[in-house]
């Protein structure tokens, strides 16, 4: 494990509770944490229950006793660290966006290819149970010929002014170390969702606004200027036809994660929300059986995904009872020890994630100049 | 019309408005409208359009071009009126409860049907098209063999002490006009949807309550004991062997008009809320077909009510367009005359609202004796 | 009267009820109902009681006994009969879109303004009491600086390859009729509310495309070439500095009239639903006082906006219950008339129109071009 | 840890993750885990990660590396235990309801305070965050004099008659194993959260109901009456003249864990549904400075209970972010480690859990005589 921050947490308690839940033929082992802080991230090691821990995290890299390499430290670190990791041998695990840009993730793709070694990228919400069976739905026929997606991801927690850029826990403000604002952050999130669900994203039109132009920086003591996009908004056309559009923004007053999506098809729609999570919201247009469905009682349905049949349910609690945020983390990972242990490895590796680079790519150079962009993915 | 208060008010735009959304062979023409106070009443009719007015009921009874008498007084007046009207030959609308006891609805009863005329209480809630939708659904066997019912109408607007009782507007707080509190006021109408929707019911256990048990009279000009109900609970059982829960209260801060009811069988339920009236919630188990529903797609459906294949709405506007409360009188009327036109009277007529009267004088006895009580009610 | 299609009816509808409702110096009289076809034109003026009819809308513009006329026709027709109307001296109330462009609109405002007559367009979604006290918390400051709105119309009645473009109801379908798709059928509205709400719209870009792209043409009998834009996404600026983002369409299966809109402000946030019109949704970060809200409290409060105290809902019923979409017209038509008769004319008049007019063109013209697009709309 | 069902999977989750969450000055370290099936034991040992197994509980008492003894077994099982462990002078934690009866229970406690051993019972739901944060609003003086509680807890699962009585993960349908149906398992969870919000419940009337009468049993192998309540409805007074409506049942199709309650005050009030546990819905009618709040601007808040400044939610992720059911555990037990560390042992102890059972009893009393019962608790 090499960083220690917020996402640090979320993915040790994964490794911790992966083997409580999943039945596999491996169990982890928390061997090393590694961050430069010495002091913070002995804390966090005797925390979590991490062997040893490094300063250095070539250190990690190098050694003999560890086979899985996990990424959480800040996106500029990604790139160096990846290639290292894969030239060693090590499987990879990174934390999303797979880099600042797309020339620095294109490399990075190479490696681990090059290498050889099972790699997956930290996109834990495909493996919220309702996303996954929204992508269940889809894959069943449910929805049909597609029109429309939308999707948000709303916060609001940098509308003050004061809030600093930079330091501890507000590297995400910070365009050197972040490499974009929410669009890296957020967006990057439900491109991968959106592409997931429903192919490639081909051409974007944008707009990015940064409300607060000066922050003072933590690093340097000065005011600075704020190099990262506080919103980003951008329309789009999927490969199949359908047109997109998508939000994100941190100046969302009283949202704090409303990261959703809705999918219209011909003959059904699938709507989620992350805030509650615990729900899929499905209207059904067309039966299964090919029949319309009666009309007078068509409607949308708020499907409780907590129940056995339900994607990754039947490994938790009994039907009714929901599971949280840190749980889509947990069932990510046992996608991807499955995938190792069954020789189909799980996605999204660094390939697919190069792809939501590169629409994100697209949708910030679209918000600089005002133009469509193509996004150079292709089915 | 007799009465001109707030019922005056919602049936006299039903009156105005049924031709214009109804095809009927009969057209609503506003002949006489009557209260006591003659400037009220004179303001009134001016309002909606009544030809005349008068200031004593028993010329409106009489009236030779008066084919329909509407009553719209306070509960204690129902009774001579009624009959006074039964006599008379004159169909009858009779504001719900229908009276203050059993002992005093049994005459009119027995005098509507003994003179032969068409007539109806306003039980207007049956008329929501979410509610009659809700009805059909049940009849189409959507629901399967019933266990529950719940039922509440719940309101704030008694709270503060300082409101008198009696007076304008305010005889429903008055035990000697009213008969009772929320069991006759609210309760009357979720026992007539109720028993409309699941059957008889047959016993009851009750608890009534009155918080404020002194308020100055508007009548006396003294401060006097409260004589009805500010609030009632009350469980139940169904002939058909569900059991039922039911409350109402003018204390329930933050309701202003949640009437609400959820039914639940083996094989769906149904659930309702007055305040988004538009909206019937669906939860089904078992497909039309026999088939039982695919597990992971199954949740409660929220049926927006709108649609032209809804009941009632196909004379309104278009799909996804709400009508609201007063449309319920609308409805109820056009039923009413339908019922005339084609032989086949409509309910809940005088007889139907004497079951729900029982109801609520089981239940106002129980609350007094703290004793299960049986209604008298059979299928 | 010109016109008896869905909107003839509503607006007739609005004028029947109005003096029922609001207390006026003025009563509305239906006199004159037009149409080309005679036989309809008859029904419907029987239907609503208009004292005659016309198949030649100049005979209404030249009736002395004609006051104000209603133009409720296909939007091609509006210029001709408005600027006849307005050179006659008749107040005009006109449905919207003012007109199917700019170039066509502009006459329409000047004819209005020479003339001196009263003039009004249908936007009567400002009516909804929801919307309109959205208006007044902003207005009272408690949204604070504004940084985002987004705002959708969706709907799903097109879908079907099989339906036909032009003819009766569906003249909306046909381009040269109508002039655009859901550009001026359905975003008009929205963005006549946001800028009502949130000023002026500067610069769009945006994207439309048509899903069906040939359909059977009523009126040449021959599949031809549809015209208009089935969906019309937008992003946009205000001039306050906040972002946009619109979206409509007819393809967007299980929503029927799902017109939304939200802002986020610093202080505080408000969103809308008119499938669920009788609520607000309205988020406090700061209180009235100018203080903070206590943070564990806050959260997003569902006003059921049906009580005295709000916007339009002392006229009709008491708090909890509804009214629906039909009394936005009411509301509408009340505050035309208290606009005559307090000389303070009410808005959304022909040149408050021509603005929205002008986003719409921008909008359609970035459809094009996919090149963001001023729209000459300033503060 | 004695048993190894749900309850002991629930549980040992929280156990392990404890340290994780919570800064503590104790560790906790899984020592035995006790079962009779030996072999099933085994694996559930080496899942959770216990340091050995036994058969037989009374060794897991004698055993002197053990401090505390966690009781998951079936209801029948609880008194024998405990006694034996508070007299070996362990401290406690036992699955609810504390027994099956009063008469059972009353020795439980007198044992626990005679050995004055640190004792809680598992009434988890008091730690939902969104739980504890209507207890602090309570205790903040925001609800005012309470009117009403309704409370309920419906599920669905035990509809088919052909589910069988008994054996593993059935006893909860034995009433030998259980001692009674939904009274103990489920509403004893909410009259345990509705003593804690509202205070002692005083007297009860109650109907209970078996819709299946006869089922297989899974010990003898035949078709036997059952026994257990398949639902139960009380109505309840409060000691503080409040007025209680609760109900739960196995036979509300459409409901997997809908425990929900509302309590309703003259200043405020509050509701709860577990199925969406982030949010707690609040409404405010007196605001905290004493002055009233802005009427036209009430409304029912939707508290999404994921700030750091809500209950426990500073051990966790970022605002916006769910916890789950298992994390009320988690809770629950911080609570009891800090209460031995602190000397302020945590609630509800065995004693509480006695109140709740003198409720449950009164309450299936009433159910069998139909009259009210007083339950003896007192404030």
């Amino acid at each position: 494990m090499i960083g220690y921050g917020f996402m640090g947490r979320a993915h040790s308690n994964a490794y911790k509770r992966l083997n409580d839940f999943f039945p596999l033929d491996h169990r982890v082992v928390l061997q090393v944490a590694c961050a430069r802080n010495a002091e913070k991230v002995k804390a966090f090691a005797d925390n979590w229950g991490y062997s040893r821990v490094e300063t250095d995290w070539k250190k990690v890299i190098e050694a003999p006793d560890v086979d899985v390499v996990d990424i959480c430290t800040p996106n500029d670190t990604h790139q160096e660290i990846a290639i290292a990791a894969a030239k060693a041998g090590k499987m990879i695990l990174c934390e999303k966006p797979l880099a600042r840009t797309v020339a620095e993730a294109e490399p990075m793709v190479e490696a681990v290819e090059k290498a050889g070694v099972a790699n997956m990228v930290w996109f834990n919400y495909r493996r919220v149970p309702a996303i996954t069976l929204a992508k269940q739905l889809i894959d069943e026929g449910r929805i049909g010929r597609p029109f429309h997606m939308r999707s948000n991801f709303l916060q609001d927690w940098t509308i003050s002014a004061d809030l600093p850029q930079g330091g501890a826990g507000l590297w995400r403000l910070d365009v050197a170390a972040a490499g974009s604002g929410v669009t890296g952050d957020l967006l990057a999130h439900n491109i991968d969702t959106a592409m997931w669900l429903n192919g490639p994203i081909t051409r974007v039109t944008a707009k990015t606004e940064t409300f607060i132009k000066e922050r003072p920086h933590v690093l340097t003591g000065k005011v600075e200027k704020v190099g990262i996009d506080d919103a980003c908004l951008f329309i789009c056309e999927f490969a199949n036809g359908s047109l997109g559009l998508f939000e994100s923004t941190r100046y969302a007053r009283g949202h704090k994660a409303l990261k959703t999506f809705e999918l219209n098809g011909a003959d059904g729609s699938v709507a989620f929300n992350l805030e509650e999570m615990e729900y899929l919201d499905f209207f059904e247009y067309k039966q299964s059986s090919g029949e319309t469905a009666e009309s007078h009682v068509r409607g949308w349905r708020r499907i409780h995904v907590t129940n056995g049949e339900h994607p990754y349910m039947d490994r938790y609690w009994v039907p009714g009872l929901v599971i949280g945020y840190e749980h889509t983390f947990i069932n990510a990972l046992a996608d991807f020890v499955r995938g190792i242990e069954s020789g189909k490895h799980t996605q999204p590796n660094f390939r697919d994630a190069l792809q939501t680079q590169k629409v994100c790519e697209a949708v910030l150079e679209s918000g600089k100049t005002g133009q469509w962009v193509s996004t150079g993915v292709s089915a």
